[in-house]
């Protein structure tokens, strides 16, 4: 196996996780730990997800055989552009970001020629709406599906073993064209948080400190405000780099709402809970 | 203790778990059921829910001292219009319908004089999506809060014993005021609903098969969808009885949808993460 260690750039919920799930498959090379914030990797190495702690990063990515860019999209863009002229061909830069054609474009200059490292751009279907190592989890990964979103096949050693560590992790991979990917992901992940931010902002501001409202409010309220938790700072990027296909499926759940709306005493109400029963029916858990 | 026999109109879920809470409450009189579909009787008494299936509903309820209907919307309303005249003062009639304002009107004729039975309209503050006495549990109550909204202090000693044994099955009581109740029903619980069926419904006609979709589909989707297996008949007659208050909330998040897709971009987005952040601050779990 080629791979002797891996460098992690964002030790937060994803990049600790990976950590952990590394270790409980079995992987006992180094794990090199960077974040911009030092509390989290001193978070991520408490815990066992890293070995070390880089000082340098730049250094630390050229030193190790698996780099794995963990932080916010944004921060995956910049991080492609930098190491792309520090890595050598028998490296492999990997990501975990929300979006994916950005990176696929990005990666076209400096990444996968004969004289580039590999780059496999990859998205696992996982998180929490709660950040930081401290929730970090080596579980996080079991029974979720990893995305990766080559343009090309990636024959490239460590993209083969890098693969092969994941479905240890417990995860099922699945290869997806990029921009298909990103539509995807726009309906079944972005609306979904976005939504829950909207419905928590319109709670917050219609109800304030009302008790009455939060003592009555049970399972059903706390599920579907649950990701208003997640944090802004990683749900910006996403907004930017994926805003039309994010824009299209918030604006068809905005009319399906209309259309129930003004059907609440219609017999086409129940043409809406047919189809929703058809749709959960698919969905046992 | 007055009551010694309890009659239960409606064995699905909500009725047989009021069954099965009362025996797991150490209640050990009569508990008659009566449901028009039989086989729902049947799983009830199977699982020790009622000890005994009416097959005269109207003999059954005049022989009890608590009547409960935990039938859907309308039944619970053509049940208080039938029972009324037959019913005796020692009696107590309760419910558990989702919506309470049109029970407080319809008992303001023939419920609550010197010459009739006691009715204290009420609503638990749990459920699940799934329906049916094969759902039934005898925990379902615990740590909910459950509702009444009668219209003025209702002393009968059954009413009073009644709220005893809510709290023994492990929920909080509340009083509130029928219309504030319908208010705010309409904002905690049937929006959510009436949100998770468009939902499901979109995600039902824009993917159909697709099966790369349901693939990458995860806790989010899961969870935002859930009630989307939600059956008509229930939130049908909720629909109806409290069409406008579901109606304002489900406009108002359309508008705020709306905002917040036209503030993919911008930092606006940053204040409605801010106030979705304050909303669940609230809710630790």
């Amino acid at each position: 196996m080629p791979m002797r260690s891996v460098a992690i750039f964002g030790t937060g919920l994803i990049g600790a996780s990976i950590g952990l799930a590394l270790r409980a498959s079995g992987f006992t090379g180094e794990i090199i730990g960077w974040d911009k914030d030092r509390a989290q990797s001193l978070t991520a190495f408490e815990r066992g997800a890293v070995s070390v702690i880089a000082d340098e990063p730049l250094v630390a990515a050229v030193a190790a055989d698996v780099i794995v860019l963990a932080g916010p999209v944004f921060s995956i863009l910049e991080w492609m552009e930098r190491l792309a002229p520090m890595l050598q061909p028998h490296q492999l830069l990997t990501d975990v970001g929300s979006v994916k054609y950005a990176m696929v474009e990005r990666a076209r200059d400096g990444y996968n020629g004969s004289s580039h490292a590999a780059f496999l751009p990859g998205h696992p279907m996982a998180g929490k709406e709660v950040f930081g190592a401290e929730h970090a989890d080596g579980e996080l990964f079991r029974n979720a599906v990893w995305l990766f979103t080559p343009e090309f096949p990636l024959e490239h050693p460590s993209a083969l073993e890098w693969r092969m560590w994941v479905e240890r992790f417990g995860s099922r991979t699945l290869d997806l064209e990029a921009r298909r990917h990103d539509e995807l992901c726009a309906w079944v992940s972005h609306l979904p948080q976005y939504l829950a931010t909207a419905l928590s902002a319109l709670y917050e501001e219609t109800f304030g400190d009302a008790d009455d409202m939060r003592a009555i409010g049970g399972r059903a309220l706390r599920e579907m405000t649950r990701l208003g938790a997640s944090p802004f700072s990683m749900w910006r990027d996403i907004a930017h780099m994926n805003a039309e296909p994010i824009a299209a499926a918030i604006s068809a759940l905005e009319q399906r709402l209309s259309h129930l709306r003004e059907n609440l005493k219609s017999p086409e109400l129940r043409d809406e809970f047919l189809l929703a029963n058809a749709f959960r029916a698919r969905y046992p858990r």
